[in-house]
């Protein structure tokens, strides 16, 4: 078994968290911001270094590709994105560009031998933190594949006018020209040129730590849906409106929360998620009773037939009135669990194994850009173990020694898929 | 009796609906505003033309006033506010200054006699809907007698800094300078130079609808107290982390709002209110579990008993976790009930009697200038039925023989005073 170097993984999540250093352990890296061309620059030096070439997207989607013994065989693909949210940590994304790079640099600092020629890729925009939807640059990549109720959110007109939430008049397709790094649309990751593709990211959740394991395995992204609930009463005085006469949208969308955890909860499906995330209140004022509330429930689940169950209890409340108000339920949307290829999956659990990694089998409940991949093309992920399972914030950390572990099997599974 | 014009009222209310017209049925007439102004120059107008001299203070309060028989005898003054929330009606604060006109001019007409000089006042920016805090200017003027804990709350320097939340760059100072209306801070409304004052409001409540009564001979202003919750938990991703884990702050907000309804509905006060207005949420995004929530609640009632009562609940909630999150409760603000001037009061009931409009006792829920004036001398109101109990907004109606049945009683009344 081939080893990845903790001294060298060490070294690259140092360099990468100077670009957007917030000063308190964490980054802001807009996409195509200064800091994430920082992060590109020092991602094409480091690769140009060891001979790969680098090809950019229309998308600016990076790809540093290592020619392998047979030019004639497709390249198998790793990567993620050096994207961050805002106050974001040093790992979610760029974790999976510095395995990829890891796993290209040993390959050439060691000479491994390989047949197909071996890819470490930077996606733009996976956050979406400054120009949304998230996984935008995948979702634009993989349109073609995609189903239906996802294509309507990633339509390529749509995505270019999306506008920057720092300035709007600046809009996503005006910044990858102003970036310098709008590059050629045949350059696109694509099942012709490509075989399969491999990301690792942290897990973002504390199962792993709680296993006391360094990776998982990943099996699937999970299904889940998206809904908003709308209440509608009546806006009155605080000091002049009697109690029983009032229609208040936030008792009633209060009234909603506790119900749905109560009804949810007696499913009694441990692995089943459900939040109530985003809430908005008109006119939201202290001496105003509310006459309009809304809010977000997100839940998740490998098994279809368990959100089906969910959506019935979502459904449920929109019959009848809470608090004197009008409830209703509009889907925004839903997607199917992914499950990634078994081959792979397969790989990567042999590796592991070979290496001395501890590990377990996991679900994806967040998205990633791999998941649309999927559509096109084999793919899986590898996951490593989040302190606290905390992501999105500063406080996000994963080990050098878990993290190094993680590039390992990379290494390994990739060598499998290119025997295969 | 006399009897003010039902003609006279109704050409008065159509014709100040006209300054800040939405077109919709109501007005946007922020203080000090153009619309706000042309509102000013029309009461000018209208009450040089019956002799009246016009006074204006240096918070741009206005002052109407018709000479009595006794020189020497103090002012009885009459008034409310021009200014209106956004998308406010036709109603609320001007129909107290028509009234005041209404007195004024029929007084004049009818040259029906009364020793003490008669005030018809515009207090300024009474809403606060540009400048906060609303009941401003009434704060300013009657300052030096307000309870410490109000005075807290209107400091002069602090108002004359207050930003327009429209155009942060200008003050409310700078916009008194700019309208033109900023006038001698000697003629300030002071209990050396006046006796009592009077104020019609609409009720925005559905209390006189109800029970069918033209006018609320009005009793006292609740006592209320405002108290924040803040809920401390947790932000994690809305897919990975299990439920059993997460502190979600807007569950725990949830579920006490859920119980402040069970409980201080127990206490079986009818005529107690509480309201649960605003509501804070960060990060407020549907993928993530909230870390924070906070919460208004604004509770009002006569009794000092019954608020305690309530407190006590209020305070009780801090003392456990909900949903895993830390609660505090944080004190914003009370008031102690402020009675009306009995004397006045007995002059309003017994002249609805007399002038046989429908009457009964009620009390106001809503703040009004008149209590802060009533600190300073004898104050009393007077309510309108209001349609629906609806308020501040374009909906807000009270029919002009409604109106007119006030003003009625509000010209008898001060008769009353003027001979006391």
């Amino acid at each position: 078994m081939y080893k990845c170097s903790l001294q060298s993984m060490t070294e690259k999540i140092q360099a990468f968290s100077k670009f957007g250093d917030t000063g308190r352990g964490g980054v802001t890296r807009y996409a195509l911001s200064a800091e994430d061309i920082q992060a590109r620059k020092e991602f094409t030096k480091r690769m140009e270094a060891i001979g790969a070439i680098i090809e950019v997207d229309d998308i600016a989607n990076m790809y540093a590709t290592l020619s392998g013994s047979n030019p004639e065989a497709k390249r198998i693909v790793m990567g993620s994105h050096t994207d961050s949210v805002k106050n974001g940590g040093n790992y979610d994304g760029i974790l999976g560009v510095i395995s990829a790079m890891e796993v290209l640099e040993t390959v050439a600092a060691q000479k491994i031998p390989h047949k197909h020629p071996l890819t470490a890729m930077i996606w733009t925009n996976e956050e979406g933190s400054l120009y949304p939807p998230a996984m935008m640059a995948s979702g634009i990549v993989c349109w073609d594949k995609l189903p239906a109720t996802v294509k309507e959110k990633f339509k390529y007109d749509d995505m270019m006018r999306s506008k920057s939430r720092l300035n709007p008049s600046e809009t996503f397709g005006e910044a990858l020209e102003r970036s310098g790094y709008q590059g050629d649309r045949t350059y696109r990751l694509d099942p012709e040129r490509y075989k399969c593709m491999f990301e690792i990211h942290i897990e973002q959740g504390p199962i792993l730590e709680d296993a006391d394991k360094d990776i998982g395995v990943v099996r699937c992204v999970l299904g889940m849906f998206n809904y908003r609930f709308r209440f509608r009463g009546q806006a009155v005085h605080a000091g002049t409106f009697p109690m029983t006469k009032r229609k208040d949208a936030l008792f009633a969308a209060s009234q909603v929360i506790c119900y749905l955890h109560e009804e949810i909860d007696k499913l009694g499906h441990p692995e089943l998620v459900y939040t109530t995330g985003e809430i908005v209140c008109h006119p939201c004022i202290h001496t105003c009773v509310p006459d309009y509330v809304d809010f977000s429930i997100d839940v998740r689940h490998e098994s279809a037939e368990v959100l089906e169950k969910v959506l019935s209890i979502v459904k449920e409340c929109a019959k009848k009135d809470w608090a004197g108000c009008r409830c209703e339920v509009e889907k925004m949307w839903n997607r199917d669990t992914v499950y990634w290829d078994p081959e792979l999956v397969g790989y990567v659990k042999k590796a592991a194994e070979e290496s001395g990694v501890s590990h377990q089998m996991i679900h994806s409940g967040a998205g990633h850009d791999a998941q649309f991949v999927a559509y096109m093309m084999p793919s899986t992920m590898i996951f490593v173990q989040s302190k606290d399972g905390l992501s999105h914030c500063e406080q996000e950390y994963s080990s050098p020694e878990h993290c190094t572990s993680a590039a390992t099997v990379l290494l390994n599974a990739v060598l499998k898929a290119d025997k295969a």
